[in-house]
């Protein structure tokens, strides 16, 4: 599906997306500190198709699960613990060795895994970085840009909310329902290429889906598997929906 | 339950623990960069106490949470778009002025919120540091640790895996479903004070389960959502479980 090649990684000294901050402070009058990054909120979005009776996910090439990937398929050679490792050297990257040693760029390395072992299929989601818009309305308009379906805001349901990455970033995850049909479809999908978004709009139908979300072999995150299930916990009485947990 | 003062935030220019990375690459033909930061991959464990028919959660004070929480409950004035904002002064840190200004360090702000602002339930959870053990083996150490049982490894069932952060991180989370009763209870939990973890084990009657997982007042990860509604799904035939989602 997709090509990824030309890898290179460099440290990151300057970043507009992550920046990591320290807290410093007491708890309970002991002085502790913490590295944390300051991230939006997001929103994702169960879309379940009624005509077709399939779900609607997106799936895209995520750099920072590829990077991931690849770092776990690397054999684990004898090391200095990773902690260790970590304060002796703490500007060096340490992904992946031969490119950052620039001895080739070209994404031949036996080490590369396979593009697809960076594509990961997720809910419909956009971050909360618009103040001026409730939350559905971004949900709304996620649901258009990336699956190209017109979803009226009263239509979403809010499934539930929680916390993310409550080591690193600590934001508020809100997840809607919305039921849409064939007749609310009125484009691609595909988010913004212009701003280099690549994102394929995947159907998983309803009696699949339970195989779908337990089956490791499709990289996906928690989101698609949670939602499912609550799909088969909520709806049942609605959908028919398999049962093979 | 915690005191949370004399809090101070600055910028992090070098972190043993977030140390963020770039990437070039090509996908398709076409140019692209992604920061990204390397983590270690992590389990998770949904422990249920078949003596006293409760799930046992941890709960702990997060900074990252406790300042995403500040940082969301501030009152939003007209101001450039975060986009804006961020390309002209990436190094600069936006939370929380009031102390980033260096005016008051005490944490008496006005703004300031309540400790329990930033304290989470989660699941029984630690990072895949230790190469030389299975993921069974570090869920095993994590649960002794975390929460005072000993469970052999031949007990932990494997749920899922996903991928976590998939814009930041990557990372794979793999979550086990543990039961024990109270004879497998050796000590009291609570994590490792000398480095630095305050975790309180926490009690959840399974009766109150699933009122407790879509009750958004109370702050916690989507890993416990969907591992209660998992339980509910998978466990019900053995154990009644109220079905109020």
């Amino acid at each position: 599906m997709e090509q990824i090649n030309n890898i290179q990684v460099v440290p990151c000294t300057s970043s507009n997306y992550l920046r990591p901050f320290r807290v410093h402070y007491n708890q309970n009058g002991t002085k502790k500190s913490w590295d944390f990054m300051q991230t939006h909120d997001s929103v994702s979005v169960l879309i379940f198709n009624t005509t077709s009776h399939c779900f609607i996910l997106v799936k895209q090439f995520r750099p920072a699960v590829y990077m991931s990937e690849w770092e776990r398929s690397k054999p684990k050679p004898l090391q200095p613990s990773e902690e260790e490792s970590a304060e002796a050297t703490p500007a060096e990257p340490k992904v992946p060795e031969e490119d950052k040693a620039g001895e080739t760029s070209e994404g031949t390395s036996s080490h590369q895994p396979p593009a697809s072992a960076g594509v990961t299929y997720e809910l419909c989601a956009g971050l909360v970085d618009k103040p001026n818009l409730s939350l559905e309305e971004i949900a709304r308009q996620e649901v258009l840009e990336e699956c190209g379906y017109d979803v009226p805001v009263t239509k979403l349901r809010k499934i539930t909310s929680y916390r993310s990455g409550v080591g690193v970033t600590g934001s508020k995850q809100t997840m809607f329902y919305a039921e849409v049909s064939n007749e609310n479809r009125v484009g691609e999908g595909g988010g913004k290429p212009q701003e280099g978004e690549l994102i394929e709009v995947v159907k998983v139908p309803l009696h699949e889906a339970m195989t779908f979300a337990f089956d490791e072999s499709i990289p996906k995150t928690m989101g698609v598997i949670f939602s499912f299930i609550w799909f088969h916990s909520n709806m049942s009485p609605k959908y028919k929906i398999s049962t093979n947990v």
